[in-house]
């Protein structure tokens, strides 16, 4: 079972020198340049004692190419909309990104870079967004990076085909993304990159570091893939066999890549993991551990680097410094913009709130007028049928709203009447529709939705995770959210999900419970911008609540829906389960019992509210009791011990929806039964 | 960007025939038989009023020429060790296996297919494991029955080398798997298949059932895979463009796939989704919905099949059954396998033992003793650490223990010394481990498990489930459990994932805080028979604790670590944060205040016991205070409103692991502060 080194490899192997010797530098200091990225990348993680050199050191040569000749970035903007994007999918190469930011002159003083991985900097061990200029996205769970890279390159197509116009293309940037064999192993990769093979995004280029190495060792033991083959099969332009350690042979190929072919390019890189390292290049030893002071001084020597730590000569910090050119290109393009703002104004114009995330200003007082209209109508429907009535309100106001569904359109109801274009079929593939939708919000320009079952969240968390630990406005739309979806069975009634959202921080999780409320919650996801929004919506028809006050209560996460005066106890129901718990009210009123209705949508807008609003809506002295058809852990921190919780702990069945709610207890009856014991002090 | 339908579809659709003219039946009634599954398929989900005609009237050719022609299996005895596997990954067709097992003789009766879907039948609308006799895996969500049929074929060639001996083979049987677009869109379907090429599982067959139709409509517009190309690029035998309407093409095929080639094979059936019925045959329409009265009654009439629903023909029947050829095949292989077990009766009565999933007569004995060591020794350790030895002193009891990693083997410390081919190098490759490892144990021999980070466990989360769901014996390592890990930063760092793994019904979630709790811990995991087990362990050293009776006391769960006499407050801790309790306790001592610490290692096996022993750890009416360095909430459920919980609800950073517990404030002084607050009674 063990790994057998494959011929290939041994070959690599018996190669390990501290620069292959058929590497030319034709005297013309690229080698040098490159050079400064691996000893940056060796000096950091020797300061922080831990760390990848091995990747950096691998890349150095390419990301020199790319870096030096193509890349199209302006270190002192790093929001321009019109910049190439650069994706560093395998991220636990960050130093290499960290030493191409700070040579090229972002913000990023030598300072941050000797504080790598230390508490505080903006050097994290993984690339984080938001946290160091120039990072385009979060990486380190392998392959997102991908998906993230495949995401913008759609952005940037759709951008281009809705502001470009005859004379003026101010949207026209590539994408490039840097991937190890991590990546490829991973599952999404295959999702985003066969999804972006059939859309043709030919100007995503990705770089394949194949240097036969992983974690474990030579990867010949469990990644025998031709990938290149592979990717010809997803209907890629694949460039075999480039020296991935020759900067001429990588402008070549470059230059072929950003010719137009119609579809994505994928340049296979043959490279020496650790290149550089006399003792250790070539092999796993150098992946994910520092060299140690001896083989650092052996590195040092072997690439004839006489700085100390953190200095680099003069030469070195002109032949990086991208300050001028990218001002240059970036004074090109505004010039360029400004034309087209002067041919059409109110493009432009939009094209900038696009860009930077900003709703229309006529979108609220629209909002506004349209939920008093639900609110008026108050329709019973499914959740997700009025989640497709908001979408096709909100899709009519805001042109960057862009929808989709992992193969489930028609149950997710993510595509509405006139989306003309502005829906995508993922195909079956969750995890790679979160990550791809990472990456849409990313650009910018867009707010990205999509769509599947609540019980498939599963296959996309982390691609949930990495947009909460963004911050990026992502809609989740997650239909069929319980057992209520029936006949399916457990396999695809999802019951821990909704709790487990909702354990995920930075996520906000909407279960409405009708009409209004979806509209309420749909609103609340495109307001927000600092993290995502999943919606759980009922495949079942859910009557429609009244309540005067219900528009302005609903947004505040958790709200009175009925009351009658002082209340003996408190029921806190939520989406499908809320018209239970209004029925076992009115079974507890013939009992003598005032129940009060809370209606709890979103558990994390209700905790930001203040606790003054808070106990006006759970009132101190009064037991509570939850209703959601889910697991009951979690509902302890809103009912306590002394409460009382109707949920599901156990894994569905297979049959009709009303018979499994009887099956399981999830019943007014039940409910009114559970409450009535609060009530009741234990003799 | 919708769907713009290729040619190669457009003939399809203008092919939309009851059957395709090119169908030959030859006289033979193959096709009567292949339309028995049609008809039993239309007229349970008609019965059902839900369901999936679409794929079983689309496969009934193959599913004839498979299970008619090749399958060897017996209907009376669905357990026989040697039996070949069957797996439908694309599991919402059902329909079609529960008709294959109706009408080869198996225990389900007619009865129970009139009631598909119903609550309480055994016939779900996907494919349960242990609900239907035949079923060898639990299927729906897609691409993991693709990996459970790889991890069947892997048991297969392990317990092949491991039993057979010269002139005896009692372990030589295949592995067949159905899949749909839906399953090779799945990222899944990537990293199995993957694996499956470079391990060479020349046994394993899979159809696939190629119709150019997902939900969505025609697949050209979001998968255009080049899908033999691809599968050639990951090494296998590719048959192509048989169509699978034909009985006699398709047992060609099944006889080429049977030859031995060193490589697993993939035969790509052309096919017509729904095939029978006049006006949905082709279409998406076809795939989840009934076809209603009309349409049954014109696709009978196509058909030319005149009895009425849930009534067969004789001559259907006597084609179909299965039983004599079953109990002849069986019969063989039971006298060869007495031969085998005259020849070498240890080794035969250790392969019942195996297949049977008993632990050897002497185990419990010898894990005691070895237990009582390692409490003796009480070495400090990190966890991860600590189930590297427990790891190797069971598997030097339980040979058929098969360890494993993602790529993080000298991390996850899942790979031991001596393990001799019993590691598994999976690649990086979370979900497709967790899949696999389900395939191993649904075939049985094998005690599967397998490493990686715990944050990681996101990308494995529905592999997880499905493991719980079907009660598997799998057990999950999980390393670098928390800001512990320190560096590598927020990606890495789980802090909602012990408490959303705790939310998943039947999953056992232990978190050990030393290294006699790690044995325990994966005591418990291989001696459980009904569940998986997710062991989360800890980076960093962490102290041997002490205590009497902890041997005894660990293994329920929760237990009172140490204690002065009556409490004021009640630590609750788990793993790495016990240490940090305990050191609170000493410091709450200091200010005259008795804290009990109760180590908390496993919720799920403390929530079984009896509640007399839970009040003897968590005594009624003493406050608590649970200490975790992660999300709060779940904690609610054992220490109520009126205790307290130093977690972390956000989201860690990347710094070494002492800096992180000081900036979050986890730290004794602050567990002993806010537990001193719960004391005092608020003025």
């Amino acid at each position: 079972m063990d790994a057998s080194v494959t011929a290939a490899v041994e070959v690599r192997e018996q190669g390990r020198l501290a620069l292959p010797p058929d590497m030319p530098d034709r005297g013309s200091g690229r080698r040098m340049l490159a050079n400064a990225l691996r000893v940056l990348a060796i000096d950091a993680v020797e300061a922080a004692n831990s760390g990848h050199p091995g990747m950096p050191m691998g890349m150095a040569d390419i990301a020199e190419a790319l870096w030096r000749r193509h890349l199209r970035h302006n270190p002192a903007d790093p929001r321009w909309p019109d910049r190439d994007r650069f994706v560093l999918s395998n991220g636990h190469g960050s130093m290499l990104l960290y030493a191409l930011l700070h040579l090229t002159g972002y913000d990023l003083p030598m300072e941050e870079l000797r504080r790598f991985r230390q508490l505080g900097s903006r050097t994290p061990g993984h690339p984080e967004y938001g946290v160091t200029p120039g990072v385009e996205t979060t990486t380190g769970p392998l392959g997102q990076g991908l998906a993230n890279a495949v995401g913008m390159a759609l952005a940037e197509r759709l951008l281009a085909a809705e502001f470009n116009k005859p004379g003026y293309r101010i949207v026209d940037h590539r994408t490039f993304c840097f991937v190890g064999d991590g990546c490829l192993m991973e599952g999404i990769s295959h999702e985003a990159c066969s999804l972006a093979g059939t859309l043709g995004l030919e100007k995503l280029v990705v770089f394949y570091d194949d240097n036969g190495i992983s974690i474990d060792g030579p990867v010949s033991g469990w990644f025998t893939d031709d990938t290149p083959r592979r990717f010809e099969a997803y209907g890629w332009r694949v460039l075999r066999e480039v020296d991935g350690h020759d900067a001429y042979a990588l402008d070549a190929a470059i230059d072929e890549a950003l010719t137009s072919c119609g579809k994505p390019t994928l340049i296979c890189c043959q490279t020496v993991i650790g290149c550089g390292s006399p003792s250790r290049a070539g092999s796993a030893d150098v992946h994910g551990a520092p060299l140690g002071a001896a083989e650092v001084t052996e590195t040092r020597a072997a690439l004839g680097w006489a700085s100390p730590p953190f200095v680099l000569p003069e030469e070195v910090r002109a032949g990086w410094d991208a300050r001028r050119r990218g001002a240059a290109a970036q004074a090109d393009w505004q010039a360029r913009f400004d034309a087209y703002a002067d041919a059409h104004p109110s493009a432009a114009a939009e094209f900038l709130r696009r860009m930077q995330g900003e709703l229309p200003e006529s979108f609220a007082a629209a909002v506004d007028a349209w939920i008093a209209t639900v609110a008026e109508r108050a329709e019973s429907m499914a959740t997700r049928k009025a989640s497709q009535q908001s979408i096709r309100m909100l899709a009519s106001l805001l042109p960057e709203l862009l929808g989709g569904s992992a193969d489930l359109t028609g149950s997710n109801l993510t595509d509405w009447p006139g989306s003309g274009g502005r829906h995508l079929h993922y195909g079956v593939r969750e995890f790679g529709m979160a990550a791809v939708m990472n990456g849409l919000a990313l650009h910018g320009g867009i707010i990205p939705f999509g769509g599947t079952f609540l019980a498939f969240s599963d296959y996309a968390r982390n691609g949930l995770r990495l947009s909460a630990l963004m911050g990026l406005r992502v809609v989740h739309v997650f239909t069929h959210d319980g057992i209520g979806l029936g006949e399916d069975g457990p396999t695809h009634q999802p019951v821990e999900h909704a709790a487990s959202l909702r354990l995920m921080p930075n996520l906000d999780v909407w279960r409405p419970c009708d009409v209004l409320e979806t509209a309420i919650a749909w609103r609340a996801a495109v307001e927000r911008l600092d993290g995502p929004t999943a919606l759980l919506l009922s495949r079942q028809t859910l009557p429609a609540q009244q309540g005067a006050d219900r528009v302005r209560d609903a947004a505040r996460g958790g709200y009175v829906l009925t009351d009658d005066g002082k209340p003996d106890v408190v029921l806190i129901a939520t989406g499908s389960e809320v018209p239970i718990a209004m029925e076992a009210r009115l079974l507890l009123i013939h009992r003598g019992i005032a129940a009060r209705v809370v209606s709890m949508p979103c558990c994390e807008v209700f905790e930001r509210q203040d606790p003054a609003w808070r106990r006006t809506v759970l009132p101190d002295g009064v037991p509570r009791l939850a209703v959601e058809a889910g697991a009951t852990g979690l509902w302890r921190a809103t009912v306590g011990l002394d409460g009382d919780v109707v949920g599901l702990d156990r894994y569905g069945e297979s049959a009709p929806a009303p018979d499994l709610y009887r099956h399981f207890g999830i019943t007014a009856d039940a409910v009114a039964d559970r409450a009535q014991r609060l009530c009741l002090p234990q003799s």
